[in-house]
C-alpha cells in the first residue's frame, strides 16, 4: 500500500509538503501542488482517514441520532439527509436511541471521540448545556431543543388545528385525539392544535383525549376503548400515521366502517399510508425538504458559513386519502 | 479535560503502564492496573477513540450496508443487531447502498480508512475477490456471496415452494409471481422455488411471471397489465411484501375481492403486513433472528473465536393474514 512517504519520494518533496497538500493548508507552489497531486493519482494513494482525522480533528462523518428506526418517517428522513451528505462526501453513521437519554448520550460520547463533524437529533431529553458542552455542531429535526439550536420542522400546533378543522369540514360532530407521549414537543404541539379547536365546542369532554405513545399496539387497544364507551365519537386525529394505522384497525375489530362510520386523519405523510386500505388521510409534512434543510444547515454550521435562518418551519399539506370523507357529503 | 499525562501522573506510574491497562495488553502488576483505574474513574478521563483506533486499529465501530433503508426489511434487521452491538459497547454505522456497486464501494474505502471493525452486508454486486482483497470481518445478510463468506438466510426457494402450496392448498388454480431484481439471489431463489411449483402444471404460462422490482409502484403497474391480460388468474405470489401492497392495490383498482377473486400471498414478514387492510398472509422470515444471528457471526469473526458454522438457513413460517383464503374455504 502507498504511505505518504513513498508519494513524498516520488514527487521529491518533503512529507509536510504532501500533507500540506492534502489538507490544503499552508502555502504550496501550485506546481508543486500539481505534482504531488499527479503521484497522488498515479501511486493510488488514500490517505488514512484515521490519521487525518486525528490531525485535523474533522472526519468527513456525520450522526443521525433517531428515537425510532422502525417508524418509517425516520427512514424517509434519513434518505434525504444522506442524498445531500454523500454528494459532498460525507458519511452517515445512524444511530437509533429509543428516546432513551442514557443511550442518545452514549452516542454523543462515542461520536465526539470520533470526532463525528456534526449530529442531526431527533431528541425530547438532551439539555441545552448537555449538548453545548459537546461542541459539535449539532442540528435538530422534528423536536425543537432550544433558540440557539437550529432545529428543522414543521409548525405541529398549525397542522393539528388543519387536521381539526379538515374532519369538522367533512360532517364530522364528535372528534376525539390520540396523541404522542406526554414528554415529546411534536406530540404536545399537536394536542395543543387539538384543544384549540375543540376546547369550546360544546361536545368536547377531556375524555376524548387518550395516549397511544406513537405505537400501533398500544392505540389499538386505546381506541378499541375510547370507542367502546364512546360509540358516538365519528372523527379521530391521530397524532401520527403509525397510530393512525392503529386506530383504523381498532375500527375494523368493532365493525365500524371507514370513513361511513368513523373518519380518520394522521399526521406525518410517510409513503405507508398509501399502502393500507383505505389509504390514510394525513397532514403531510415535507420530509424530504426536512432531511435535506437540516442536511444542508449542518453542513453550513461545520464548514463555518454564515446561518441566515435558524428555525425552519415548513409548510404541511393535506393528502386526502379515504379514511376521511370528501367535503360536503 | 482530563489527558492520559494526567491519569499518568495522579497514578505516580509513567504514560505506557496507563496505556497498557486501557487497551489490556503487556503485564502491569495487579494493583497498580487497580490504582490506575481508580485515578482514570476519579478523573473522569475517556481515551480517545480515534487516537485509540490509530493505534489497536480498531474502533469498535460496525458497519451494516443494505440496499434500501426505506424497505423496512432492512430497519428491522438493523434494529436486531444493533441489540446485539450496543450491548457489547459497538457503535452501528447503517449505510443505505441503493443496490449500486459504485456506492458499496466507496463505502468500503470509507469503511476500511476508519477501522470500521467489520462490516454486514447485503449486496449483490459486490465479488468475494474485492472483499477478500479489503481484509475486513464481514458476514452477508439476505443474499449468499460464497462459500468463504458467512452468511445469514433463510432458504428461499423452499419459503417460495411454500407460498404456492399455500395457495394451492386454499384453492388457487392459476398461480402468478410478482418476481424480484434478476441479478438479486434471493428474488432469484423465490422465483426457482415458484418454478419448481407450478412448471408441470398444465394452466402454467412463462407469462405469468412479471418483475415488479422489489418496487410498490412498478409492482401496481405490472399486476394491473398482468391481472388484464389473464383475468383468470386467481393466486398472486409477490416476491416481497412491498410487492405484495402493489398487487393488492392493483387488484383493487381492478374491482378484484381479496381473497375471493384473488389471493395474495408475500415474502418477509415485515410488520407492515398486519397494517394493511386485508392483512397480508405472508411467508415470514425470522428477521430479528436474522439480524442477531449476524451480529453474533461478527463478533466472533473480529474476536478471533472459531465459527462453526458459516451458513445460518434459519426457518421460514406462514403468517396467515386476510389475503388468503383459509384451506378449504
Amino acid at each position: 500500500m502507498s504511505t505518504i512517504k513513498k508519494v513524498a519520494e516520488e514527487a521529491k518533496v518533503s512529507v509536510a509538503t504532501v500533507s500540506r497538500v492534502l489538507n490544503s493548508t499552508g502555502y504550496v507552489n501550485e506546481e508543486t501542488r500539481k505534482k504531488v497531486l499527479k503521484v497522488i493519482k498515479e501511486l493510488d494513494y488514500k490517505p488514512n482517514s484515521v490519521a487525518r482525522s486525528l490531525f485535523k480533528k474533522q472526519s468527513m462523518t456525520i450522526a443521525l441520532i433517531v428515537p425510532n428506526i422502525t417508524n418509517p418517517f425516520f427512514p424517509e428522513v434519513a434518505r434525504a439527509i444522506e442524498d445531500v451528505l454523500s454528494s459532498k462526501d460525507y458519511t452517515l453513521i445512524l444511530c437509533n436511541s429509543d428516546d432513551n437519554s442514557e443511550k442518545e448520550k452514549k452516542y454523543f460520547e462515542v461520536m465526539k471521540q470520533k470526532y463525528v463533524d456534526g449530529v442531526i437529533v431527533v431528541t425530547s431529553t438532551l439539555t441545552p448545556q448537555y449538548i453545548e458542552e459537546k461542541g459539535i455542531p449539532i442540528v435538530a429535526v422534528d423536536r425543537f431543543i432550544d433558540p440557539a439550536i437550529p432545529c428543522v420542522s414543521v409548525n405541529n400546533i398549525e397542522g393539528a388545528k388543519r387536521a381539526v378543522q379538515y374532519l369538522k369540514s367533512t360532517g364530522c360532530k364528535k372528534i376525539a385525539h390520540i396523541r404522542g407521549p406526554k414528554n415529546i414537543t411534536s406530540a404536545e404541539d399537536r394536542y395543543l392544535g387539538y384543544l384549540n379547536e375543540v376546547e369550546s365546542e360544546s361536545w368536547f369532554e377531556t375524555d376524548y383525549v387518550r395516549c397511544g405513545n406513537f405505537n400501533i399496539e398500544q392505540t389499538t387497544e386505546e381506541t378499541r376503548k375510547l370507542l367502546n364507551e364512546n360509540p358516538d365519537i365519528d372523527g379521530i386525529f391521530a397524532g401520527n400515521d403509525l397510530m393512525a394505522v392503529g386506530v383504523i384497525k381498532a375500527a375494523m375489530q368493532l365493525g365500524k366502517k371507514i370513513p361511513e362510520d368513523l373518519s380518520v386523519i394522521g399526521f406525518d405523510g410517510i409513503s405507508l399510508c398509501k399502502m393500507t386500505n383505505p389509504e390514510i388521510t394525513t397532514i403531510a409534512q415535507p420530509i424530504y425538504e426536512i432531511g435535506s434543510v437540516a442536511a444542508q444547515t449542518l453542513l453550513d454550521l461545520i464548514e463555518g458559513r454564515v446561518i441566515e435562518k435558524k428555525h425552519h418551519q415548513l409548510e404541511v399539506t393535506i393528502n386526502k386519502g379515504q379514511s376521511t370523507k370528501t367535503r360536503g357529503e
